[in-house]
């Protein structure tokens, strides 16, 4: 028996962090609990954790207070869950076996789980050519969030002046490059040199700005956009968005992926944009999206994107952080300015080495 | 030759105003000037003015900087322009004859002036059965506006509970009929407690609340939206827009009109909103316009409140100033809370009354 019992490790939520980023002294925590994988409950799956993807969303779910997202709270003490890719160890559900590799929208943030077949999005083959990481990534909620921006809502032409926030963020990395496929005159800005020029090399990004050096905005976006910018994508908010504000063009649209300068304080506390009167002067079309209200499109999208994966045409970058005790360490990193592309969670050890019994 | 001279008021602009409402004291003069109806050139009109409408834009392209509103400002020393009447006194263009009343888009604000063909609008027949001043209020600007704001951007559905601000206004008034007609719950925000009772029994709607008394816009919200708000008409801006942003539904649309508060300040002094956020979360459509982009959508809606009008459907309430000397106080009037409905300068003397030879 003993041997269809594991020891996992698992993030908890201590304590809500209504501001600033949380901590693993406060309100992340990790411990271990144990598992068994004997007596699951039907449609259930037991899996070992392969991947965790970090996102900006997790950390508005850990405020305590309506967040401007509308992501339901996470319950204190109760493990964190996340995007993420496992393999089965025991399935419970006949649409799944054991070795299968499935992708979820609510893995705990933890080395081994069981979770309800509804917390499944889909089984993923490793054959297809496509790394595993890429369904989290260019082929999962950030491209799609990237796509959606651009193709969708945001819908330049070729030629349109582009600006991307964010842009070496996962969404804004192919946010990036899919305006460039349509024919756009695409800038980004980002948080540091080195990411500028990862924009401007790898990416194909027209040109690149770091915010924390060209802190007048206004300036930055005369010089970079001198004839207007006709879409904005929107990660950020705040001064960058009261900035491009006075830069749009006539019937500009702002689709509003995420505000990730706003997340870390209650919305009292957060910056004022002052100039939303150039909406009407410009009839400029401002609009938030969450992926959730578009699932009729991914798969017009997953055929789009996979493509362009296949033959090169997107470039990714993703910084892994290794093993189940780094998640918070990666959480952080999302609102510092050192991250580059996709942070994601690489779990230990490989799933072949991993020892349970056969059922 | 005399009697081909006339002695005409006229209101000009003698300095910018940066900042508040606009003085007769220092920046729009009255002076008299001597008009000769002889001479005037080819494909150019002389009119004597009937009506002028007052409207907020006026102020805007008063300040002497770039607006919000992106309309150009009018030239120092120069006479102000708005929408008008006027009825022709001499013609040099074939299509317009003596006598003739005319809309026009840029009649100085004027006893009499000449103007080009261009800044004519199109002619009225004043034998169809609607008021000649209904071409400046429900079948103008303001009506045009607010059928584009519910009929084009906003388009609530039959029961959607829709908002609107600056309600007895002249967009606000007739915004509020269409939405009824659509068969919305409506509430409107207003001035003062007896426009709080026009817009519940002149206009129809299901209530309504005076914020200089309901100073808590949270709280008012939260009491008249108890389902939250499909449809948002802005009129207003700054903090009432902030409050409503805090009650918004999934999918709810923001279509802006004008921000009235925001007028009397520089872009930097203005009100920020904080919670843009919430656009995100409830993916907010929010949308600037103005009417000029809209013309091809000018007869359908013509034909539809035209017929509104005949019928007795929309009912409007007009506020008169009389005479060429009170329209510094007209203007004044949009931005206290004084003003109820549509602002509109009458001129005396009457046409009939008019002394010009014969050409």
């Amino acid at each position: 028996m003993a041997l269809n019992m594991v020891e996992s490790k698992e993030w908890y939520l201590a304590s809500y962090a209504a501001e600033g980023v949380p901590t693993t002294e406060q309100h992340l925590k990790l411990r271990t609990v144990s598992l068994s994988l004997d007596s699951i409950p039907h449609h259930h799956v037991a899996l070992q954790t392969l991947f965790i993807s970090v996102e900006p969303y997790i950390r508005t779910r850990m405020s305590g207070h309506d967040d401007g997202l509308c992501l339901s709270q996470y319950p204190l003490n109760q493990v964190i869950t996340a995007f993420g890719v496992g393999i089965v160890l025991r399935s419970k559900d006949e649409k799944y076996s054991e070795g299968d590799v499935l992708l979820s929208a609510f893995l705990p943030v933890a080395e081994y789980c069981v979770v309800p077949s509804s917390a499944i999005v889909r089984k993923i083959d490793p054959a297809a050519g496509i790394p595993l990481t890429e369904h989290l990534n260019c082929l999962g909620l950030p491209g799609f969030a990237a796509w959606l921006g651009i193709h969708v809502l945001g819908d330049p032409k070729p030629g349109s002046n582009v600006f991307i926030s964010a842009a070496a963020g996962a969404v804004g990395m192919v946010a990036g490059q899919l305006a460039k496929l349509k024919g756009c005159r695409v800038i980004g800005s980002t948080g540091s040199d080195a990411k500028v020029r990862l924009l401007k090399e790898e990416f194909g990004y027209d040109d690149a700005f770091n915010y924390n050096k060209e802190t007048n905005f206004d300036a930055a976006l005369s010089k970079y956009f001198p004839n207007g910018i006709d879409v904005y994508l929107d990660n950020v908010g705040g001064k960058l968005l009261e900035a491009v504000l006075n830069h749009v063009n006539l019937h500009a649209r702002i689709p509003v992926c995420g505000m990730i300068s706003q997340y870390n304080q209650s919305w009292r506390e957060r910056e004022g944009v002052r100039n939303l009167l150039n909406i009407v002067g410009k009839e400029v079309r401002m609009e938030g999206y969450l992926v959730g209200s578009y699932l009729d499109r991914f798969s017009d999208f997953a055929v789009e994107m996979g493509s362009y994966i296949k033959h090169g045409k997107i470039r990714s970058k993703i910084r892994f952080y290794e093993g189940i005790k780094s998640f918070g360490e990666s959480l952080g990193s999302l609102f510092s300015s050192s991250n580059e592309g996709k942070v994601i969670v690489e779990f230990k050890p490989q799933p072949s080495t991993v020892k349970v019994a056969a059922p």
